[in-house]
């Protein structure tokens, strides 16, 4: 298996899937953040994996992985990681989307 | 809106999240069946949206919307769909993972 594909358990448990579209600025700023970030959800209770993919035009896709939903909202008030939606909204994202879904069904090879 | 984020409706829906893994095999083929696909799948009863990235080195993940789990399971069934699904186990994915997943809440700016 790749080690970019998380290693979940059996459902459920939550996803969040953050869609969106870069803005092109401010690069270096936003790679380092977005490796912080990643590193800070790793340690906070409750979390499963994370999942990313962006494309050459700025699209991108985040499917983070957590045991319930009081997990996941838990990760969203956190404060280092509030800091960076705060710069995601002013700077780094011209659109986005926040879904959050119980997972019911996982499958694969 | 950036076009590429899929407008889908008030909660609750289903969202089946597939993240691969390509093997960089046959680019051609597989560009103009997953097109194939994206248009297939826009056509099927309960069809929300779709969002897919996948990065430089063959990461992807797409987000397909659906009104429940019923038509997503549909679409899985539907023959073109099967004999790509068939062709991407074979030669197209190195890795992949299927998650079915009920959106319980959605945000944006």
């Amino acid at each position: 298996m790749d080690d970019r594909i998380a290693q979940t358990p059996a459902p459920p448990y939550v996803t969040v899937v953050f869609t969106s579209v870069r803005t092109g600025r401010d690069d270096a700023g936003y790679d380092a953040m977005a490796l912080e970030m990643d590193r800070l959800a790793a340690r906070q209770p409750g979390y499963l994996g994370v999942e990313s993919a962006r494309d050459a035009e700025g699209f991108g896709i985040t499917a983070s992985y957590w045991t319930d939903e009081a997990a996941a909202k838990a990760w969203k008030g956190v404060a280092e990681h509030a800091g960076a939606q705060r710069l995601g909204r002013e700077r780094w994202y011209a659109a986005y989307r926040v879904r959050v879904a119980t997972v019911t069904r996982e499958y694969g090879p």
